[in-house]
């Protein structure tokens, strides 16, 4: 046993030397300044051992490889850009896991610009995939801050979200065709999409947001869009968040095809971006009690009428006394700018100090009811706290922050305070009926408030599958269920 | 026993007493005058016997039902409005099946015109459902030839499609919300819609496209849209199917989100609707390869300038030689005009004589070649024969035809030559990489080829499945797979 970062000795396994033989040097390596980097998740919040790193060229070895693993009885932790936020591509403790990269696997096997897709292996990042549909006067309508190290196979194994899921959805929309290897070495192909299909449950979005416990996605076929011709990007100050409820279904029921985000910020998220980056200039120059983010685009068919009908949809707005204040991106670089102060948000909360943060949605319309009646109530019942909340309103999904009274010992406040009014938003927000992780997955961050809260007749429904699917147990243990 | 629609007794089993104590004289019928019209498929394909009809209220009674079906090991054999197309609600001829009508539970539960939503149980009638929606200043976007029967659980559970879907989807798009019994007893309960939620994969869409083989759909949540304010309806003559295609690309680069039907019926088809309905009158004078009905619709938003934008669009198409001739409808009466030829076809190509017909799909791209390549190929394997297609072109899925010889024998030619030319189809959509059922789904009708044809891997996935799920099999047993 070597004794950093929980590597084993290759030559002590028979499993590491058929695995050597099958992967050569550049697919395997037990190093464990090659495999630290990829034992602790981004965060820094989980960290695992493993008995090597495996980088499969293709999906042939990977299949021969998950064979050898169900052989031996090697437990497999498939990995993407390693940019999850719970922890759900981070081993164990135990070392007895192998630690499966994607990243080699990273071709962009085609781009169909007539019919609008591409196919993309597990390990292309997704930036990579903006850029190449660019190129092609097209675009992958889905982005998220992770964008530069999050990969199409991560993207689809937790069925990511972000700020375009208003209107392309997430994910599970966006896959047409996939590429996975199963439990026992076999390959699961359905990449070419076919609009109308009825064969049979849909076998594609079974895998799509299960998290690698069902099977290692290997390659997807996924939907593109024409490029965005022209956007407008608004910021309005509102007094409240059913003012924001009110505005969105207003811009939803003028300008519902071109509505692409809405996202929402306390007065006191904005205060924190200044501190945190000085260089931000809020676009508008009062307060609100909340400020909202919409984005508007067109492709090249409504281009030209864009700007001339989000200044009507906002007039219209303010003669409904919907908005305190608005302005529109005048161009391109102030339409940056303020996408800017939205996604610095989450770093100037984190500046802010401790803090318990939750990904959780409920029913669209419940949200402004839900965050107004349990934000004082979390702050009532752990005195010091400052409970905020920010993101996407459209999708009934915010991050839902619990700030720590002043200069407490964070590691401790976590472990205590935080973790009992993480319990207490999870009960609230199983009571709204909503969901205790939005966008980010289960992993091994939520698995054990998951058992708790989830519906048993659905969590039961998740075991058998995994049951079926895997019997030996031996993807992603300790992941989700 | 009883002789008639093979009844058994209902004093001579034990489950039989206890389900009517159950569910009493109105939930239970063992009349063979009640129970007979339901034995048989509506095409007149498949007919099968039962112990007794079962009627449930509502799903607690349904609830119970299945449980005491478990403890007796009495298979169900679901059904909504027996208007299915491959003999799905259909039970097998042991008449051990009890039949499960869901056509009392037809409440619409609910309808939430902000949210642009439906809770209907399983039973709600696609037509009503229309109604409804309308009333509200909404609308259901999926409609079908069997909308007066089709119920809200016959379409979920076989993922119904239509003539809509090329825009909005199948019915796996649609429903945002689920509420099935499963094969336990227990009452799977997901109906209020997240727009995002990531705890775990997605069970909904498991049980969607299910064909009752997992559980039983007794409630659904689906997506409403805004009403139609206008359309228009483009009838086009084209000189092949490439050139159909060609126009699709082009008609979907200019209108593409407002192009709601692509359909293709050849000159053939055309002329046998004549024949069959001598009041239709065709929209062109001239004789085409390829007739192409196209219907582009606008909610309030566009509804001004749609007209206008749809006679430049086929200006743009004559310019560019994509079509060689073509009509807008100028009202509504004339759009229904149009589509009624369109809805004609099926019926107008059945009185053509026998012949046996396929429900498929290719890659939509692949369509034009797949059809100009096969249909020659069959009729000449085949001595006599006609192979006509018509359909969804914008779906990549097509109904396929293939009409026999002269003054045959039907049901003898059917037995033979019929069932050798449907493998022969079969086979080649799966050469192509395409699906031997694009929307009708498998039922008993094609179990047998989607066995012999089916992906290996993916048939022991929907089998491992099923086994998980239903170990005791009693779900529409015979279905699917």
């Amino acid at each position: 046993m070597c004794h950093i970062a929980g590597m084993i000795d290759a030559a002590s396994s028979p499993f590491l030397e058929d695995a050597a033989a099958l992967l050569g040097a550049r697919g395997l390596t037990t190093d464990p300044e090659l495999v630290a980097p990829w034992l602790t998740d981004w965060r820094g919040r989980f960290t695992g051992r493993a008995c090597a790193l495996a980088s499969p060229a293709d999906t042939m070895e990977l299949s021969a490889l998950v064979r050898l693993c169900a052989r031996h009885g090697v437990p497999i932790v498939p990995q993407g850009g390693n940019s999850g936020m719970s922890g759900g591509a981070t081993p164990d403790e135990s070392g007895t896991a192998l630690l499966l990269s994607l990243r080699r696997m990273n071709a962009i096997r085609a781009i169909d610009r007539e019919s609008g897709r591409a196919t993309c292996e597990a390990g292309v990042i997704l930036q990579t995939l903006h850029e190449a549909a660019d190129a092609e006067g097209l675009r992958f309508p889905l982005t998220l801050g992770g964008k530069g190290s999050a990969t199409v196979g991560g993207l689809v194994s937790t069925n990511a979200g972000g700020c375009q899921v208003l209107r392309h959805g997430s994910m599970r929309a966006l896959v047409l065709g996939l590429e996975a290897v199963l439990p026992d070495g076999q390959v699961f192909s359905q990449l070419t999409p076919l609009k109308k299909d009825n064969r049979g449950f849909d076998l594609k979005q079974l895998l799509i947001g299960s998290e690698g416990v069902l099977g290692i996605v290997t390659a997807a076929t996924l939907k593109l869009e024409p490029a965005v011709a022209e956007r407008v990007v608004i910021w309005a100050g509102v007094s409240s968040l059913p003012a924001a409820r009110a505005l969105l279904l207003h811009c939803d029921a003028v300008e519902g095809r071109s509505l692409e985000g809405f996202e929402v910020m306390p007065q006191a998220s904005i205060d924190a971006v200044v501190d945190h980056l000085p260089s931000a200039r809020p676009p508008l120059e009062g307060r609100h009690a909340w400020h909202v983010l919409i984005e508007v685009v067109a492709d090249h068919t409504g281009a030209d009428t864009l700007r001339e009908r989000c200044e009507t949809m906002m007039g219209d707005a303010f003669d409904k006394e919907l908005v305190e204040d608005a302005a529109l991106s005048a161009n391109e670089t102030q339409a940056e700018a303020f996408w800017l102060i939205r996604e610095t948000v989450p770093a100037a909360e984190r500046a802010r100090g401790p803090a318990v943060q939750h990904d959780i949605s409920v029913p669209v319309e419940a949200m402004p009811a839900f965050v107004e009646t349990t934000a004082p109530m979390l702050e009532a019942e752990f005195p010091g706290t400052e409970a905020i909340a920010f993101g996407h309103l459209g999708d009934g999904n915010v991050h839902y922050h619990v700030i720590a009274p002043q200069a407490p010992d964070a590691r401790a406040w976590n472990a205590t305070q935080g973790k009992a009014i993480s319990r207490r938003v999870h009960d609230l927000v199983t009571e709204w009926g909503g969901s205790i992780s939005a966008e980010h997955g289960i992993g091994q961050l939520k698995r054990d408030e998951l058992a708790r809260l989830g519906d048993p007749v659905a969590l039961s429904m998740l075991r058998a599958v995994k049951q079926a699917l895997d019997p030996q147990g031996l993807l992603n243990p300790g992941k989700l269920i």
